[in-house]
């Protein structure tokens, strides 16, 4: 990985920077909206649907929301990981004596079995460098065989994070690999903060075209309008789901001075709603041990990350909902917006629909005028088979 | 229903003056494109793939395909049907005396328990005209809810077409409502045809713009281009489901003097594949019994279809696929494309992967060039829990 010195600072300038980067490796995704969806955001949920839950009693909220959707599900790799990815290749690559020094020899290395791990090894097969990736030998042999599919050097260890970084060592002191982690380095979250650039560009493209998501139609060959934009209010805020904060950190950056509020949302089961509970405490919970459904959003917000959304304050609150939430956000989307989101995928949408502190905060701040709300499909990783145990269950 | 004396001719300009109708209340859906899935189609099968199946022994074809993917998954209540009703209720609507004579009054009513039904029931809404729906009293819960959530009159018959046949005619004699076919009218066949024309003209669009199937970027709001489009091939053929035949015959008008091929695709299993063997003995087949899991493709192909489809070679071939090769396709859509699709949606994509007879024509007449293909996605109405049924079998 980039050394931290080198690094650029973390601003919205630097995020601009990395799109450029960035853009020619990633897909362009769409944002959709979904009139079914918004008319569900803007209806107030009944009394009787509070009832168990910690809002049992209150009077449903009233917001007004309009929902746009960044379809990072149709992302390379179907994740949005792809971006943090190549901009770390990327940046790399321009580090002073790399090539000299046998850079593209020694290659990249990480830990993962998730989207990070394809997307590591899909950024280094098309720069021509070999990537390590150290994944538990427990991991499902569908996820080694994608690995080694865009051409990876897969390397087995233990299922603990110790044996993990031990095995990841040992591949860096025998081939000089540099390490690029999921999230917690600045170049990763500059890179999958360009997605928030897009959404906001997107939107205000959508709206000069007369586009409402509360009455949407589809569009179909989605190229961005030159016309002027003067006038267009664009979003009003972003929510996106946070694991270990590098989605969330480099969208809070990407809409710094722009006026637009952040918002992150996570799982609530067994502690994984660190990030929330790091924001109630003043301090980053270090650890988490949890098996939501939400697989993508198990780890703890890394320290990076927690620089940019709690110390420095760009994003403004955290959200977060049960397992039934999740699964109930991820049904909608498949059958009503004919999708496929992996549940992580689905805990922004969940908190809208579902997290009555946010839909209250919402009513009491936007009134009837209402907020334009974008929300991050973050991928669509997930199998039939994985799908079919979800819901059987 | 429109008079038949009264319909239109069955040409390409007629599908035109259709779209004008329709397009105010419909969808104007995405084309898509997908790498992995165009390099699965111009990938030959392996021998062994092809061990058990009829072309066992058989070279595997090599055709050159790129696949371009007309979204009626995303059409309002998620399926093409909407377009052949908003038709035929606009005709309605403009028939010489049709106020007068208190056709507002009067209504609609059709014997469908699938996305006819939600379809006419939607149509009707928005010209504020009661919709009057027979379905067999077996029907699912979730389906008699969603049509009458778009208002209609439900009304429950037994469950064979004699039975719904004639509660129908006693509800046209006490309400005077007209009928609306599910496919075999001329009014429906046009208003289908209208998703030809659009995909036609948004992948001349997307050329235009640079994209291409093999390496395709996604772009985001989707305006056509109105760039000069001299030059541009587009499709070289269109493939859609063939059920009733309404959509097939539509859009094989829409393709009328454009040079583009048109060919169906059908579900094999017990005898589902009957516009296929109406093509082998010259007659159409008037009768078929399948539960093929593609269910919206169980109806034998209409006469106004067939006229078309078959009596003036509008289209040029038909082609099906097995159970199984359905539930591949459904699954790649899902998984690579991050898409919902009802299985009888995912039937032309079936063909284009798995039929080795249309893949050794395309291999023969189009050689190294290949041919861009146009396949439609026609719906998306599965329900989770049917998603798990039919991948638990």
């Amino acid at each position: 990985m980039a050394d931290l010195s080198t690094c650029p600072p973390l601003t919205r300038a630097s995020v601009v920077e990395a799109h450029k980067l960035v853009k020619p490796h990633v897909h362009y995704t769409p944002v959709l909206t979904n009139k079914t969806l918004t008319a569900l955001a803007s209806t107030p949920r009944n009394v009787e649907d509070l009832k168990g839950t910690k809002w049992e009693g209150r009077t449903p909220a009233k917001p007004v929301l309009r929902l746009w959707f960044k379809c990072e599900n149709l992302q390379r790799i179907g994740a949005f990981k792809v971006r943090g990815a190549f901009h770390a290749v990327e940046r790399l690559k321009q580090e002073p004596g790399w090539l000299e020094n046998g850079g593209k020899e020694k290659g990249v290395v990480t830990h993962s079995s998730g989207n990070h791990a394809q997307a590591l090894a899909l950024a280094a097969k098309e720069s021509g460098i070999p990537a390590h990736i150290v994944m538990p030998n427990i991991s499902p042999p569908n996820k080694i065989a994608a690995t080694r599919g865009y051409g990876a050097n897969v390397v087995f260890s233990g299922s603990t994070s110790v044996e993990r970084e031990a095995v990841a060592d040992s591949v860096i002191a025998e081939t000089g690999a540099r390490l690029v982690p999921p999230y917690d380095h600045p170049d990763i979250m500059l890179g999958q903060g360009t997605m928030g650039l897009e959404l906001q560009e997107q939107v205000r493209d959508l709206m000069a075209a007369g586009h409402s998501a509360a009455n949407p139609t589809f569009n179909s060959t989605g190229l961005p309008l030159s016309d002027s934009k003067s006038g267009i209010k664009g979003l009003n805020a972003i929510m996106t789901p946070c694991g270990g904060g590098g989605m969330l950190s480099g969208v809070a950056l990407s809409c710094e001075g722009t006026g637009i509020r952040v918002f992150g949302a996570e799982p609530e089961f067994e502690g994984a709603d660190d990030c929330k509970r790091g924001f109630e405490a003043g301090k980053r919970v270090e650890s988490v041990k949890t098996l939501t459904i939400a697989d993508g959003l198990r780890t703890p917000v890394g320290k990076h990350p927690w620089s940019v959304i709690y110390e420095r304050r760009l994003v403004e609150n955290m959200f977060s909902v049960s397992e039934e939430e999740i699964k109930a956000a991820t049904k909608l989307v498949f059958e009503r917006f004919k999708l496929v989101v992996e549940p992580s995928g689905a805990v922004p949408l969940a908190v809208a629909l579902f997290n009555e502190d946010f839909r209250a905060m919402v009513e009491r701040e936007a009134g009837e005028e209402g907020w334009d709300l974008g929300l991050v499909f973050s991928g669509g990783n997930v199998a039939i088979e994985g799908l079919l145990k979800i819901f059987a269950a």
